[in-house]
């Protein structure tokens, strides 16, 4: 592990993105509101970041802000005045983006109005309904069943009107303006793994870069899924969206399945390489998918009217898992030792991003004569010199402005350390130049 | 099975394609003359033709249109007067294109222009002398064997004489004037594979095809093997093989082997690609294989002056199997199911053509707000929207201008069919337009 | 094998090589001297030779011509006066470029000046310290074992002062100014495959050649490894090294391990798909391994400032057999066989070269007419003429300028000698013509 590798994830950091995690847990986000004001304000704690508020009714590419959802509390109460349905037990009961309702149903009738998992029917499942306007709660098809007929007192205390959608960015300046864009989205209520252990995750990337001097510029963004990258999108279309050279939106990275890479829309951009090589490092098991249109921001990124090259890291595939968007996706699923786990793969491929230089070879013509510089082991013929010199011969051979630090040590076989420290040397030596 | 693929392979189409081949079996067809008229008389009760007679002595590319030759009678007989050859009872008798004869002559003598197969005793091969005038008869080696020494009366009634060569075509106009060939070779007598069946596909293809719209227009030629496709393409050179997009020829279509497909010679054509998919779909089992410069009229239109991708369809690979060219090449070899299933495969190869076409997205930035067009599930995060909106995404994230509707079938693994009709959709919502 | 290629390979080359080898065994060579002059006088016994001398202090590329090194005798001497080693019976006894010396010193000083193989306790090590002045000897490590403690006169009666570096080169020109670059090493004293074999079998080559015609120029450079690569290349520069085509680099040619083959830096050039080709068909078991930036002066012509497409043929590769850079490396170790089938290889590879031409189809629409011209099988549905007529089909067909006739054998799977006279037949009766 580099030096770099290891400045970003120091020790015991797994717990600490959990207890994060913990802490923006209960919180009722949507794509809109005060829930992800209050997860931004504890992300804030860890890294500075600069909040974005776009009024309802901005027209952003395709697409509109839509009027910002809030709410107190919402319950179902029985004939004993009893909430069988809590909203304050846990967010995910109440159809998110719910209007307000205030009545007293019949039970059939208010059946029409709660979603359940029959097949997993203690679990509460997670839905919304962000651009159709209606009411809903959603609980585990146990406690439904378990109803007695009667009138039941239904409260939803939401408000759905004209306000603000919400994200924020920290950027993280480097050497160069080009950038790489690091994404986790923060609509999603209270479901631990997707994605309080993504921003978790990136928030302590963010903190733990904070010191580091890096090449690229990075950007940390946490937004809403969806509108949110759209709206970051149309915002700066023209600015920051031209500068971005790599990028990976993280999500569900706090599990124990996977770990998962999705490959961007045009399947061999530099960050795919990158990622398989971390991965094929670390762990062997992992499964690195071909893009499809579906999953997480990566789609909007990857649009054909941006193409940008952006991948997305999770564990286990988003949808595959049981507890993937229901009551089961709890603090309980998610551990320290995975989130550590994934902020090393994002450590590492930032590591490779870093050193992924192109130099130019400032002798070109023959191989430069590296006795002289005392760059050689001094007595030919020698069978270990050859182990020892052979990074110096490949970076020299192949710097030639086409060839990556990454591509040449994937050619060469040698570890990128290694590649990096020996090129270190020969540009001391003046043998090696950025490449224009 | 779409409904366009439906149209072209109506009820019983194997039986009625299996009638018609039988009804041109017995004719004696060469490259040119009576015979090839005499079997377009039958097709054209299936579909208009327009005929070509093209002259004797006329250049046409490389080559010069032949004699016409033509043939009433031919026989072997021995010294009771008895027809021990008899071109009436099968028209493999005579080699093709022999110059006429009347004669006695011993057997030893008349042995020197007997062809037989001694690896095939029982069986007649079919011979052709069409650039050295000779004359000659085939026969099975054993009926050769029982000859008795003796004087034999040999007379063959034909006539090698200016005259014309003729082929046949029908035109289905399209809306566009981009053209899909489809050939069968017209020359060979009583060969039912080699290429009865070839003529019957084809003409009930292009009776099935007549009341349809069609995006191509689609060109059914009926000529002899190569002078036939040469003097076609001398005549056309500037006008319709300049049109030609996409083309198949058709020939051995009838039996159980195979099925074959032989690729264009740039090997990666449109049609090679339409090809395979139909091929994994209906026949699994499927030989697809590298363009090679021998076998039917592919090697004039693969040809480096015109190198249009036309590739050959089959069952059985010619030459391959042991009835090839021998009187073994009768109406008991071929079955209707056979000539069923290979239209079934033409047919899904002309749909998927059909549906080869490109769009751009009009929102490409992003994904599209589906859900204000009625297009998405209302519901989000529920489970089984997954699926139904997938084909949707592929088409949006696809429509590059670079990636036809069978190219994103193929990249998303969805049904051609579906990918047709949601595309429809999406244009009709005004969110595809026709590449440039 | 072909007529050219057998006149490459003459009748008892192998042990005409062999013994060629023998005589220039025993010369202490190294990078500069007389002996490399005196090398280059039994070899211009086979072929006329350009010989350069380049001053000492030339900058050449990156380097200097170094200081030129000679010597007449040395040893080690016990207390009776015996020569306990001997460098006149054998050049590998003394480092090579080893500053004078002439001492006496006790045993345990001596040994800091002496290098032997403890894994290889018999053999003699091969080193050398051609920019770092210092003396030494190399013996067994046996040997050393067996001094007894006490004074040794210590002996090196050489020179190293200013003088010239040696190379030469012979030439033979062929009908285009394009070259075909062949290089050895002449640098390796008492080492009989690396490099006797390959100085050996070059000379025979050009002696071979010289009678012939042949299409490229052919260029055998005999020169110093490194810094003679590098000091040709300096001066050629605007020359004959813009001319170089193809190349390949010969050494350790002489044993019975391999073949090998060594790809370009680009690893697709023609020379490396036809040592591939060749290497196919003579030797099976042979490796074919990508380039990388160490070994013999392929490391020089690939260098990104030149990047010829030179590649390296051996036998065993370099450093991979136990008599590697050792005493171990005698005459006992290389075979007149082995020489020769190395000789056959490159013979094969230069003939395939010779043949790699372009011809473009002078009738390239449709098949031309062969029948007309005598070039086909006059009766047609003869399953044997299939056989005979595909090299002319598969020539015409691909001869549109892009394919050479190699690519031609390769594609259709036709042995090279068949395809070149085929294609000699169709130039003739006028259906070739050279690719512009």
């Amino acid at each position: 592990m580099s030096d770099f590798v290891s400045r970003l994830c120091p020790p015991s950091v797994g717990e600490r993105m959990y207890t994060l995690a913990a802490e923006l847990y209960p919180i009722c986000r949507s794509i809109t509101g005060n829930g992800v004001r209050q997860t931004l304000d504890i992300i804030e704690r860890m890294t500075p970041l600069a909040r974005s508020e776009v009024p309802t009714g901005t027209p952003v590419l395709d697409w509109t802000v839509p009027k910002e959802w809030n709410i107190t509390d919402a319950y179902v109460k029985n004939a004993a005045g009893e909430r069988v349905v809590d909203f304050r037990r846990h967010s995910l009961h109440v159809l998110n983006y719910s209007t307000p309702i205030r009545a007293t149903l019949p039970l059939s009738e208010l059946k029409q109005n709660i979603f359940t998992l029959p097949d997993q029917p203690d679990l509460i499942p997670y839905r919304t309904s962000y651009y159709a306007e209606r009411w809903g709660f959603c609980m585990s098809h146990n406690a439904l069943q378990a109803l007695p007929e009667g009138e039941y007192e239904v409260c939803i205390d939401s408000t759905l009107s004209d306000g603000r959608l919400t994200y924020a960015e920290h950027v993280h300046p480097g050497e160069s303006e080009e950038e790489v864009l690091l994404c986790a989205h923060t609509c999603h209520p209270s479901l631990a793994n997707d994605n309080c252990s993504g921003m978790a995750l990136l928030a302590h990337l963010a903190a733990a870069m904070a010191p580091l001097k890096t090449r690229y510029t990075y950007r940390f963004l946490f937004a809403p899924g969806t509108i949110g990258a759209i709206t970051w999108l149309a915002r700066n279309e023209h600015g920051a969206a031209k500068r971005v050279k790599h990028g990976l939106v993280l999500s569900c990275v706090g599990e124990a399945g996977g770990p998962t890479y999705k490959r961007t829309r045009r399947g061999d951009a530099p960050i795919d390489r990158i990622m398989a090589r971390a991965l094929r490092q670390d762990a062997p098991q992992a499964n690195i998918i071909d893009f499809f249109p579906y999953g997480y921001d990566e789609r909007q990124y990857n649009s054909p009217g941006f193409n940008l090259d952006v991948g997305l890291f999770q564990r286990s595939q988003f949808a595959t898992f049981p507890e993937y968007h229901t009551s089961g996706d709890n603090m309980d699923f998610i551990k320290p030792e995975h989130l550590e786990a994934s902020l090393r793969i994002v450590a590492q491929a930032i590591d490779a991003l870093e050193h992924d230089v192109r130099y130019v070879n400032t002798a070109p013509q023959g191989e430069p004569q590296l006795g002289r510089r005392g760059l050689y082991a001094a007595i030919g013929g020698d069978k270990d010199a050859y182990a020892s010199n052979m990074a110096m011969l490949w970076i020299l051979n192949l710097s030639d402005g086409e060839h990556s630090l990454a591509d040449i040590a994937e050619r060469a076989n040698i570890p990128i350390a290694q590649v990096e420290a020996t090129a270190t040397l020969l540009k001391e030596k003046g043998l090696l130049a950025d490449a224009p």
